[in-house]
C-alpha cells in the first residue's frame, strides 16, 4: 500500500491519501479544500487515479475538499448517512468495505463527536491502519458539546469499537494540536487521559467540564461542508 | 523499531525518535528546544531511555534541544565536527555507524547546505530510512548561501551520495513547509525540480539564482545552536 499522511496547519488536520500499488488506485480520507493543488500534484506525480474521498464526519474546523476533488477528478465521495449531505455519491454504514484497488477500507461507525462519526481501519501487510477522525486523537478525544455530539455514544465507541483493536493498530488522528504523527491502540489504552475513567457516567461529567471555546471556522465550515465544500457562503447553521 | 516523526510549526521542523523495541534505547535527530517536555513526555510513555541526540547541522531556524535533553536525561549529543561545536559529546564521521540498542544508524558526510551536514540512513526489516537533514527536502533541497554552503557540494552530496540509494529508500527530510511528511529516493529522482540539473554548473546557477530573504530565527539560532541550545543571549553571527 502506498501511504501518505498530508498536514494542513491552519486547522492542524491530518489528510490521508491510501493508494493500491498494482492497480494505483486511490483515496482520500478528510481532504481539506485549499490543498487541492497539492493534492493533485501528488496523484499526477505517483501515477495514481483517485477513486474515492472519504471525510470522517462533517467537520467544524475545515472545508473538506469532497466537492472540489469530485468535480476536478471524477471521484466517489463517501461521508456520513445517505440523504443527509446531498452532495456525497453515498452515505457510509457501519461494517461496509470500500474497495480501492486491492484494499479494503473498513468501516466503523463511531458517533459521539458528532453523531455522524466514522471510523476507517485498514489491514496491510500484517499491520492495522487506523483512521480515528476525531473520535480518537494522539492522548485526547474529539469534544462532544455541538452537531449532536454525545459524551455517552462516544465512550462507546471508543471502549466497545475502537479499544477492541490490536495493540499494535497504528492510529491515525484526524488532527493533532502539538505535533505528533500518529500512536498506537495499546499506547492510547495506556496513556490517554479521556480514556482514563472506567465507567460511562465519569467520562461524560469530564466532558461536559470541559467549556471549550467553539472552533474559529465552525460558521462557515459546518454549513460548507453540508454542500461538500462547493458553496461557503452558505448561513444559518446556528450552534 | 519503534518510530515517530514530531512536527514543531513554528520552524516546520520534522524531529525523529528511532527506538529499539528489544532494549528500548532510543535516539532523537533534529529535536527542537521549544518541544522538550513533550519529548521527555514521549519517552516515558514509551519507556525509552535516550542514549543519543543527533543533529543533521548547525541549523540557521530554530534552536536545538541537543544541550537541553543532555542536561535533562544525560544522553550523549553528536553533530558537526569534534571541536567546532564544544557542547557536542563528540563530532560525526562519514562511513562511522552509531549503535542505539539493536539499531544502527550509518552516518554520511553531505555537505552543501552547510559545510557540516550529515544525513543519517538507517535499515529496518528490509526498509531504508533516510534522515535527510536539509540536504534533500521533499522537491527541493535546503538553501546553499550561508554557513558556509556551497551548491556544488550540495551537488555532489545528492548526485553522489543520496541518490544512490535504492529507490524505495523512504526520505525523511528535517523540514517540510507545505505539510508532506516523506517521499522516497525515485520519487524525488523523478519529480524534484533541484534534481533536474543534470550538470554541476546548471545546479551551481539554479541556486546561485534563488535569492531567498534569510531565515528569520538566523541571528539567534546559529550562536545559540553552536551551544547545543543552551545559551541563547550569544550574538556576534553575521550573516
Amino acid at each position: 500500500m502506498i501511504f501518505r499522511q498530508l498536514f494542513e496547519r491552519e486547522s492542524s488536520t491530518y489528510t490521508y491519501l491510501l493508494a493500491d500499488e498494482r492497480t494505483r488506485k486511490a483515496a482520500f480520507i478528510d481532504p481539506v479544500d485549499t490543498q487541492l493543488n497539492l493534492y493533485l500534484r501528488l496523484l499526477d506525480e505517483l501515477g495514481l487515479q483517485l477513486v474515492y474521498a472519504l471525510d470522517t464526519h462533517v467537520h467544524a474546523d475545515h472545508v473538506t475538499a469532497l466537492g472540489l476533488l469530485r468535480e476536478t477528478v471524477g471521484c466517489k465521495t463517501l461521508l456520513g448517512f445517505a440523504g443527509e449531505v446531498d452532495c456525497a455519491s453515498a452515505g457510509l454504514e457501519d461494517g461496509q468495505i470500500i474497495n480501492v484497488g486491492d484494499i479494503e477500507i473498513n468501516v466503523l461507525f463511531t458517533p459521539g463527536h458528532t453523531d455522524d462519526s466514522f471510523s476507517f481501519l485498514v489491514e496491510d501487510r500484517g499491520h492495522g491502519y487506523l483512521f480515528s477522525g476525531d473520535t480518537l486523537l494522539i492522548r485526547g478525544t474529539g469534544r462532544t458539546d455541538f452537531q449532536n455530539g454525545d459524551a455517552g455514544r462516544l465512550y462507546d465507541s471508543l471502549h466497545d469499537k475502537l479499544l477492541t483493536l490490536p495493540d499494535d493498530t497504528q492510529v491515525y488522528p484526524g488532527h493533532d494540536y502539538k505535533g505528533w504523527t500518529v500512536s498506537t491502540i495499546g499506547e492510547e489504552r495506556a496513556h490517554n487521559p479521556r480514556l482514563e475513567p472506567d465507567n460511562k457516567a465519569a467520562f461524560i461529567e469530564l466532558m461536559h467540564n470541559l467549556h471549550l471555546p467553539n472552533p474559529k471556522m465552525m460558521d462557515v465550515a459546518v454549513p460548507a461542508n453540508r454542500t461538500c465544500g462547493l458553496n461557503k457562503n452558505l448561513t444559518g447553521w446556528s450552534v
